[in-house]
């Protein structure tokens, strides 16, 4: 374990073995942060927060408390998560929860607003908006982000490779790997 | 008042009651803040900058010269400021202002482009590039950003209850509150 | 050359003179950077990063390895590069390169995916997602970025001032610059 001397990480947090947490990071108090993670520069990691194993978060990245992070995530640079539906400066504050699954990747500058769930090896594109749950191996573009394809474990947008009554089955040429998805799940690109 | 130790606030800076100033943040001179405000993570206050009272400005938010804060006013993570129309590393810059009137709400990672006003309770986004004046209360999404609707006070989006000849009234289902807007403020989802 | 004590910078870079590096910024080992540039807060340099001269970049920007900025470029503020197409936390990376040509201006919070080139004098707007290359003095805006037009060096929008048959004049009102451009690079607003 490596923790970097202008990081700061507050009593009762826990850090798995090898994971290291670099320039001026912060990890508040209650925070549990699994092996062989790697924590960048300036990210910060709010109180309670839940951080599985081989988890990459990139520089500037902020986890709020009620945000949680399953194992091998990747978050890009400057991405933000929020846990608050309708912020305002005053009144009473409602969190909402957001859970990150096993494998997802979210990309640099992303914002991913409270509520939502990120299914397994999904891919949210860099700038994306998140707002709705994405479903596992989705790749979601855009601010609203919309699904637009599905990439297979290793990241490579698949290709349609045959078409079936209520389903479709999707291909990445370079992995050999194929995944089947109901129908209706990729909106029409005019409706959009 | 507090100021963490990491935070760097140059001289002749003027900070209110009860505001607290966090983790490696940085108010240049001449700035004024208000009572009761949090200055998060990073934070980045540039010189003369003006901000209310009891103002949320979260994580790693740049707010640069020529942006006036009023009071009541979130600035969620990662959002920012800009002051010049046609950056460029070279030649004479001209300085353009911001004013972010009272109770506004600007979401998490957007950006709002400088010469803009955003009124009173209006809610910008997660994501969202302002480049346009906003309405008090107006809801503004998307790149560029648009106007999609209206919140109420504590930040609801408001449903249309009443289309009149030139107005038409919202309200919020939630807290009951009403909003009299002239017709044509929100632009048809076709035309977009 | 001045470089804030708050400031890291790691063994083996080169700084050129004049240049002033701000606070919590962080230039990692075999980066170069030019003379006369701006390195702002929170700034993260990437291992063998090349800076040309007279580039500002403003607070919390991200470079990473395999970008390359030559001289006179601007990056506005929380702007990031990235350098993994298909970013995962697992399996073996492979490091894709940027260029950022002579004078270009990357707009406040944009976000460019690695592989493209951005050409001299381009200005990309607030808020985009660059996945194209973009040619010399175009204006890029949205998310993905589209070319919305052309500017002039010194970053004004330029309007169409005569059409041929196979290129397009466009002039700068205020600088009276002119540009030829082949027809066809800017994609139709109905289309997008």
């Amino acid at each position: 374990m490596f923790i970097h001397p202008t990081a700061i990480v507050e009593e009762n947090v826990e850090i798995g073995e090898n994971t290291r947490i670099w320039h001026f990071a912060h990890v508040r108090r209650n925070a549990k942060i699994g092996y062989s993670c790697v924590i960048g520069k300036g990210v910060y990691v709010d109180e309670g927060v839940r951080i599985g194993n081989r988890v990459k978060i990139q520089n500037f990245v902020s986890v709020y408390k009620g945000v949680t992070i399953e194992d091998d995530v990747f978050i890009g640079p400057h991405a933000t998560f929020t846990n608050d539906k309708y912020p305002r400066a005053f009144g009473d504050r409602e969190l909402v929860e957001t859970l990150v699954k096993r494998g997802a990747s979210i990309g640099a500058n992303s914002t991913i607003v409270c509520g939502v769930t990120i299914g397994e090896y999904a891919m949210i594109a860099a700038g994306a908006v998140v707002t709705k749950d994405v479903p596992p191996f989705a790749l979601v573009m855009g601010v609203p982000g919309k699904i637009r394809g599905f990439v297979c474990k290793r990241g490579h947008p698949m290709s349609v490779k045959e078409e079936f009554e209520d389903r479709i089955l999707y291909r990445c040429e370079r992995c050999d790997e194929e995944l089947l998805v109901p129908k209706g799940i990729v909106p029409k690109r005019e409706n959009n």
